[in-house]
């Protein structure tokens, strides 16, 4: 198959949108943006042995991935995705049925977020496989989310249990676009992200931002069934610290929003509150320097 | 050096621009768009061994390219661009000097069109260098410009010379965004794309899109030093004609718009016509059928 023909494949398979005034099959693509608000735009790469393994995961859970990745982290600015566009490398060997099944993974995502892929680029080389996706997103009416918002006094809470993605979640899971901003409907959030690196480096991303520091109650903190299960020497605790790819929400409300929040509505956990300064896991009613652990790429 | 180092020296890399509301270090960038023009989207990869060689062309010409082919996409749709984000995949070994120079390369450009770089990814893996760069530019009053326009009668014009691009000019090159710009402004552009596949198979593509056909005069086309020079078997015209990554654009206007065109000072050259059907290619007056030969992926 040639790169025209899979373009060709593309624009066949992709349905009408109201905001996409031209899709796949041009220089480039043109997304309607006559509501003037802000543009929220941002981009994550997958990296063939590095991020997944193709023979675990398969074609279609890489391109789900790729797409929920993104999405995320729209997800985590409190916006409205509204496009994306998908760039591959595919292997020379299968590169075919792998593009077609990336599409596939990424496609279903896409469609249960009305996001629609207005466009890519596909190349093959003789390197892994690798899927780029930039998402972009809009600002509702109350703005973006940022990291840089949290106050000593907020409460910290998080949208689920964490710890032991790598069992199945860090593929399968489901980007919490729709819990974020129904949660911007009903509260005035903070700061916000979705945990990628792991719950202590993140609530510690959210303190450095925001110039202040957290308690953790280790008692109060969500754990994954998988995170139960897992036969290594840490903890499930240290599991739901420390694990990446969680992709929950992690933000910060007043005390007051934090207590007038339809938590069990929303699946919703009170996970520690914000101090002055530090990072702390409280154990037993015992505070003790939390360490900050995670997965980093070094370079 | 951690991602997170590399996040902080970008930040402190970073000039403030004035619609970027928000740039890199949080989880999505947040870009003006107050205007409500369209946002024109446009993402390209490049991949070490297949569209570059790293030990030749270095990691600072290597960025430069990155942001040139996506800034020339902008261009072919005589858009403006607005914002940029890098992905990349660094190998092991180096990746810390790769970084710091694929960043300055794209950066430079970035500069010069006004696009600054809002965010991105970077990762490390055992694989060799991929770079994708994502750019979002905005419509002007008048619209994008298709490839899908040209009628019959339509002059086709370029540019600049063709051929030899390999020679150096698919990394040096400078993206015709503001020749785009300047065309759109006086002249009702039916059709324009940009040379990234080989003329005949870029003119084939506004043929395609525009349900016409297209002749082009041997004589006419103007052709590089680089391409006079390539001692292979190919003849010069033909480099021209077949050669991709030029990434001059190529364009369709009608014949009074043609003629009228300021075309010396603005270093556009004719060369050839739309007509009903067929791609033709004429030489010392005699009309041939043109072979699309050009740069394909076939996977």
């Amino acid at each position: 198959m040639s790169e025209l023909d899979y373009i060709r494949w593309i624009r066949s398979q992709t349905p009408k949108a109201p905001r996409v005034l031209l899709g796949p099959g041009d220089d480039a693509a043109v997304v309607d943006w006559a509501t003037g608000k802000p543009c929220v735009v941002t981009t994550d790469m997958l990296l063939e042995g590095s991020c997944f393994r193709l023979a675990e995961a398969g074609p279609y859970l890489v391109g789900r991935k790729a797409l929920a990745v993104n999405l995320s982290d729209i997800a985590a600015m409190a916006a409205r995705p509204v496009a994306a566009v998908i760039s591959v490398g595919l292997p020379r060997q299968g590169g075919r049925e792998i593009a077609a099944e990336l599409y596939r993974g990424a496609r279903e995502l896409a469609d249960q977020f009305e996001t629609p892929i207005v466009g890519g680029d596909t190349n093959s080389w003789d390197g892994p496989l690798v899927i780029s996706v930039t998402i972009l997103g809009e600002a509702t009416d109350r703005g973006v989310v940022r990291r840089s918002g949290a106050q000593p006094g907020d409460w910290l809470l998080v949208t689920g249990p964490l710890g032991g993605s790598i069992q199945g979640k860090h593929l399968t899971f489901i980007p919490r676009v729709r819990e974020a901003l129904r949660l911007h409907e009903v509260a005035d959030l903070h700061a916000m992200i979705d945990i990628s690196d792991g719950l202590a480096q993140d609530v510690n991303h959210i303190c450095e931002e925001s110039h202040c520091g957290a308690v953790l109650t280790a008692e109060a903190i969500p754990i994954t069934e998988a995170a139960r299960k897992m036969s290594d020497a840490k903890s499930p605790l240290q599991h739901a610290l420390s694990d990446g790819e969680d992709f929950e929400l992690v933000f910060a409300v007043s005390r007051e929003d934090g207590e007038r929040l339809p938590r069990a509505e929303l699946g919703m956990v009170k996970i520690g509150e914000c101090v002055a300064e530090g990072l702390w896991l409280e154990e037993c009613g015992v505070r003790k320097p939390l360490e900050v652990r995670g997965y980093v790429h070094e370079f």
